[in-house]
């Protein structure tokens, strides 16, 4: 069966030799010094590796069982969920005043990549409240947040999130379910939604649906949505629950994994339901929100990658099979570990370059969302918003494929699942889909984000590059020749591909869209090619100062140059392919498929 | 549920448009006229659309069964299976003389493609009996012949192949199953085998496995392993079963996918085999059948991508979802088919253009493998020896990664099992592993195919794609543009890598090693560029010659323009790879990592 060991070492270097986030002046940032940082991550990686880590594989296996609208998490769930309760974990980074402890989305984030990667079917229960919670935040009634924050911050009552009906996903303007006012300010929401997860179970004494709906009369399409506070069981004056409310669970979903946890589909019948911000103003509501929740599905994507990389890792140097071409390395043993084939070191490096890379990706954007929402930094916001689908669509594609590379490494056991390594790939490739899939989130980048505010955001992006690599390159040769160079080289495939939009994409947007996959992909190696490169430098800055561990500063310095040597050049693909424009995509007639 | 529609037209198109088969001087060729291969792919489309495909989902959910030692296969696998043998499927292309129809082994790929693209897991148990009864047919002696092939070459018994065991799978060498002479001339077989599909079932009275082993006191190493026939009941001399023999299934393994098909330990417990071929020989007659073996796994990847791509086909043209954004194309429906959009139609012509270049190349493969054994053809056997790796690496990783775009067209309800796409990667993500992993085949590609027989092979093989570009190009401007100086840029990559190897590879030979797979994929995309072009050219002299169907031949030409565009490139990423050399890859100490 799998392990999980908590990446403190690497958390900590990106939080403070990379970001160096107790020197930023991000209100709560002073705080996060190295010492507090490390203390959170090593609790948190005591109870993910300890905790959730062994039931990873026992909620793959048992699923969730549906029993007279009953839904029974697997065996070990519940006691789980009041130890992470009982640690105060789902409301680290909610505001003190409803009970939680108001630290900064950095860290949550950090801890969040832990949850995530020790067992994430039992994680989404609390990251759909958390989500769900912070809707509320948002766009809560005073009385609204007073009524449900201090019980979700904390758990007690879980949330979700309900988009989705079986004729409508992405195109939600379709959507059926009704929300009719009453009288007394309330509505009946009367519909279906698909796809709801954790929308059922024993974990909590309530669940506090967001239930998107349309309120007749409204406007037609998407305009007219609207969304609604649906608890399971209404709650009385005093705060207490009341009467069973008419949202129920018809079934769960058998799905290709995150078996542990419930994918529902809700059946609403005339159920009291709450308006959550304005009328007709639904979508916004569940947009103000989308970010972090899709940084958070972004974040799976490296979780997962990580999870498995770390046991394939292990096998690697544990499996004993062949030997190096260069000169036996086990001379005792009847062959050597796997780690010395070139082609197993060329897949793990893959991994090691992706997960390190994509998690300092996902720390640097947490930091933007809190400069945005902290300190009202509207180019950090304009900026985080504008890397959104990136961070969602290229790390979950990405650490899919890196889940199937780890695989790989256990050869035919990797098939079994016995062995665990396919539970990662199940698990890890539904963030391609969920929150948005990825096409959409590539539709998203090019259709949308990338002229919003008149393209000022990804200006302002390549000129963050170009001001990065003038302070940086240009003193040593080595790191220009194997860093900056390269860096640079992909960043210029990324600007050409933006201009071949621009003067391409007017006379038939579909020459932008028919590309929009590849830039996303080609805008993530930018990204994760800039981490690198700050990496590098930090690395290269304490091995001159002869401080730290220096085996694992060269490590990092080594990784840096394979991810650019050999991952970044996918840029030019990625070029390539946008450049040959919509022609050959778009030739067919859909009947001569 | 998925559907299943034979690709028969295509099939056509690529044997006789294309490889103009009966035109060929290839003993058997003359016979495998149109009319004639058409009247049985009609056939085999209509067993393997309407009654294989149909339990490829009930294989999958109701797997196989494990009681008291015996095997129970899926609810309608036995009636299936008398269906297939009464159609004397199983020995199309065995000798007459054994009871089967001698046709080409090109005509038993084409509908081999069918059968493992309705039902993978089912087809498997005729495939491992077809692999066993080769190897007999090769090695056997004339009394072993006549004992099994007749009831092998109808499945009246089923046969396997044992090779792995728990601590060796690739490393053969250190396997422990030993088998001890005794003075009949038999052998008694002692040790565990794992992984062994289709080791116990109840479609069959007898059950043939061919078992690797060690004879006591022969050479050390995987020199010193031979080939044994070990029936699970022996045979009488009338012909008749008898004893149960001592080979008995352990447990049968919980998979990933495939889970029609029974996944074995096998325990030999002094159990009576039968030397087949030369005494410390058996790796020798293992790898006889191994190209063959490797060519039919190359095509399950072929073949789950084309029947996960018909049916995410048909949901982006009835799913209506978004509106394409140059202009409505469904104004009386609440939306537009998926179809519309670019990003989707990028997905689906990823697919197309993989499924039919990969059914080209599968095809004029097996012609090769016509070539050398019917025709004794010395260069052909040497160049499908050299693409071999190439069509199972290359083949079965694209695939997998097809099924996938497949699986993402459906969005959530691709990850919901009911709607069955869950299933095509889960079964495809299989033939990476087996019949040697992909890492493994990269490996015999450059470090042992490239140099065979001072690199002859490789060299006509750039030579065979020159001489095509001589007679073809520079007479039509737009094929050359489109299709052939593409083409010809791809090849010269190849040669480059190629070239990188023959100067880097002598001093180091990590710096072959570690551009493996890259060079593994790079070669498949030429090979599959080739096949575009010659499908490009045929396609284009109907046109001219105005014979056929011409929105077929012009689909083709479509397709064959996006293959060019947009995935060939990728071999200049994959030599910017190969040219960085090992010293990133190898850079790590493995305790640094």
């Amino acid at each position: 069966m799998p392990s999980y060991t908590a990446p403190v070492k690497d958390l900590q270097f990106v939080l403070h030799d990379v970001l160096n986030v107790s020197q930023s002046d991000i209100p709560g940032y002073a705080e996060l010094e190295a010492d507090f940082t490390a203390a959170v991550l090593d609790e948190a990686g005591k109870l993910t590796s300890q905790v959730l880590a062994p039931l990873n594989a026992v909620g793959d296996q048992e699923g969730c069982r549906f029993e007279n609208g009953v839904v029974r998490t697997p065996t070990g769930f519940k006691d789980a969920f009041e130890q992470v309760k009982a640690g105060g974990w789902p409301g680290l980074d909610m505001p003190e005043e409803y009970g939680g402890q108001n630290m900064p989305y950095v860290l949550g984030t950090a801890v969040g990549e832990l949850f995530s990667a020790s067992n994430q079917a039992f994680t989404m229960y609390q990251g759909l409240t958390h989500g769900a919670a912070s809707a509320i935040l948002a766009h809560g009634t005073k009385a609204q947040k007073q009524q449900f924050l201090p019980k979700m911050v904390t758990c007690e009552w879980t949330g979700t999130m309900n988009l989705t009906e079986p004729h409508c996903g992405t195109d939600l303007g379709m959507m059926r379910t009704k929300a009719e006012p009453q009288d007394d300010g309330s509505y009946r929401v009367t519909g279906q939604k698909i796809f709801i997860s954790s929308g059922e179970h024993d974990l909590a004494d309530n669940i506090i649906h967001l239930v998107l709906a349309k309120i007749p009369g409204g406007p037609a399409g998407i305009k007219g949505v609207s969304l609604f506070i649906v608890p399971k069981f209404l709650i009385n004056e005093d705060g207490s629950l009341g009467a069973r409310n008419g949202a129920a669970c018809g079934k769960i979903e058998e799905k290709m994994g995150i078996h542990g946890n419930s994918t529902c589909v809700m059946n609403y019948d005339g159920a009291t339901g709450y308006l959550l911000g304005e009328a007709h103003k639904g979508m916004r509501a569940m947009f103000t929100m989308m970010n972090e929740a899709r940084i958070g599905v972004g974040m799976q994507g490296l979780a997962q990658a990580d999870a498995a990389y770390q046991n394939a890792l292990a096998y690697a140097k544990d499996r004993l099979q062949g030997r190096d071409v260069t000169g036996t390395k086990n001379p005792d043993g009847p062959a050597d570990p796997l780690i010395v084939h070139p082609d197993v070191r060329r897949a793990l490096m893959d991994q090691k370059s992706f997960t390190e890379g994509a998690r300092a990706f996902i720390l640097w954007s947490a930091t933007l969302i809190d400069a945005a929402h902290r300190g009202n930094d509207a180019a950090a916001d304009g900026l985080v918003s504008l890397l959104t689908p990136v961070i969602k669509g290229f790390l979950t594609d990405q650490g899919y494929d890196m889940t199937v590379k780890a695989q790989q490494i256990y050869g035919g056991h990797g098939y079994i699942e016995e062995w665990g390594m396919s539970q990662f790939t199940r698990d890890a490739r539904i963030a391609m889909i969920y929150e948005g899939a990825n096409g959409v989130q590539a539709l998203d980048l090019v259709g949308r984000k990338l002229a919003q505010d008149g393209g000022k955001h990804v200006m302002a992006f390549f000129e963050m590059v170009k001001t990065f690599l003038k302070e940086n390159a240009g003193q040593d040769a080595t790191l220009d020749a194997t860093i900056f160079d390269p860096l640079k080289r992909a960043s210029k495939d990324l600007q050409a591909a933006g201009m071949y939009f621009m003067q391409n994409g007017v006379k038939d947007p579909n020459n932008a869209l028919s590309g929009s996959n590849d830039f996303m992909h080609m805008f993530g190696h930018v990204c994760l090619g800039l981490m690198w490169a700050k990496m590098a430098l930090a690395a290269q800055k304490a091995l001159s100062a002869g401080s730290g561990d220096a085996t694992f500063h060269e490590t990092k310095l080594a990784t840096a140059r394979y991810y650019m040597a050999r991952q970044l050049p996918a840029t030019a693909l990625h070029l390539t392919r946008i450049e040959s424009g919509a022609q050959t995509v778009m030739a067919l007639d859909a009947e001569a498929f």
